[in-house]
């Protein structure tokens, strides 16, 4: 039977989300507790700890083992999120048809939540990282040790939050196609690819496998964000779940404005073909990620 | 010769402000790293990675070993500045006789540099943990591994960020000793903790040595924050460099208030005690952090 990708996302998200509940530190304040679950537990696709477990598969490995950077991931897109949200930054209201973190629990309140789910995400792949002196060998621990490096580099200046500067600084000014991939390599892709490494990373795949998997993360980072861009313009609000036209209202260059629609679907198309390209020989333990990244580019909505 | 303190953090201090300047990841964009660098190397008595390299020499090992995690938490306190500066929590202007971050940089611009500072003090030791499978025998990249659960504890909800939230509920309210030392265990005395203990592991000490010098740090941060009460009331405002009474001002209970000045300043002389009780058995090696304890609680300034 061919692979069902519905119900693989569908268990996977039930997974995720069921370890998310327990992710905190004990003694955590109640009223802190309460406002990082607000949006972390609010639901969304969990691409990127899905992807981190798909790729432990993938080379081979449990994708249990790859949980800790898996959750990571997640807790720092969720903090992103509400700061991004602030009225400092895009000032929004609404995420996901919910009133955003600082409209229910003050700006300071959405700052601290930030801060405690973006330190705490290295808490939960630090504990795994501890075991390394551990009576398995320490195996796991050496392997969640790199990982922090992947998450912080991807999450950090050279990284997530440098590419929001970039993007902040580029809004209203026309960017060439170069401009525009290094700041969604940073600012969007930088966090896939962590995903995808640290679930290679985990699943114990050799170096190699391990360039290989974050060559098919960038191609398939890159194919997802120009086929958001054509959406951006091709579909309906209602499909959208936010106002057609909204990144050129923004005054952001999009790939669009650099290729075209035709051009911009071209080479979505073939980011997706490169990313598949480069895990082929991992055959059928990689069949979970191959199906992501066409359900990722190869989409309508 | 008898050991000499101040000529000590005099040269300590260079190094950690030398060494500041290399931690940015390459491909930070400038922007981000102006901001970052107004705060990060705007001077400061850098106590908390002082601490963090005399551990390592009390315990027998090398400072220098002790560099990723005293940088790390460094940054962490200058990006807790930075977001405490913030209009939406103590909105400050002024911060060591300077116009506060987002006074600069703007209010976005801020919390992204707070982001960016707390992001990147991980990568520092990520970078160090990462050597866990070295050529080395992997050892300080195993001790680095360790010290991301440290700092990630410390720093996280139930460290500072948890006490920084505890505090804003406790403000206005009266306040036990058991509460306030609970508020500042977390808020402040954390992160001075993660320090010595951090210093203590990447010095190479055995588990017992690296508890001796937790107790040690707890004792001694205790101290600190209840001489700070006690100085807030008993010295002038020029010699505090803030208004006299500010805590009082700002509707906190001071453990001058539960203990009176007389009591307050025997707890922590009682501090102090226990503190250098814990270390005696290093000997000369713990010479200078027994001086610092020494003058982080015995002082009028």
């Amino acid at each position: 039977m061919a692979f069902q990708l519905e119900p693989y996302l569908k268990e996977r998200r039930a997974l995720v989300e069921a370890e998310l509940k327990k992710v905190y530190p004990d003694g955590s304040p109640q009223a802190l507790r309460e406002a990082t679950e607000y949006s972390l537990l609010a639901g969304g696709k969990r691409l990127r700890p899905i992807l981190a477990l798909a790729a432990a598969e993938a080379v081979g490995g449990r994708a249990e083992d790859a949980l800790a950077p898996a959750l990571a991931l997640e807790m720092i897109h969720s903090y992103s999120l509400i700061h991004d949200d602030l009225p400092a930054m895009d000032n929004d209201d609404l995420r996901r048809g919910r009133p955003t973190n600082h409209k229910v629990y003050g700006e300071g309140m959405a700052i601290l939540a930030g801060d405690a789910l973006l330190t705490d995400a290295f808490y939960v792949i630090g504990k795994v990282a501890k075991q390394v002196s551990g009576s398995d060998g320490g195996a796991l621990g050496s392997r969640a040790a790199r990982c922090v490096l992947e998450v912080a580099h991807a999450a950090g200046s050279a990284g997530m939050v440098g590419g929001q500067v970039l993007d902040i600084q580029a809004t209203g000014k026309k960017q060439t196609e170069q401009q525009l991939v290094d700041i969604h390599r940073m600012k969007t892709g930088a966090l896939f690819v962590a995903a995808v490494v640290c679930g290679a990373i985990m699943g114990g795949a050799n170096p190699d496998t391990v360039e290989r998997l974050r060559r098919f993360a960038q191609h398939a980072g890159l194919g997802f964000q120009i086929i958001d861009d054509v959406l951006d313009v091709t579909q309906d609000s209602a499909t959208l779940g936010k106002p057609q036209g909204s990144d050129a209202a923004a005054g952001k260059t999009t790939y669009v404005d650099v290729l075209g629609i035709d051009g911009a679907k071209a080479r979505a198309a073939d980011c997706l073909k490169k990313a598949l390209a480069e895990i082929d020989a991992l055959g059928a333990n990689a069949q979970a990620l191959s199906a992501i990244a066409k359900y990722l580019i190869d989409r309508d909505r």
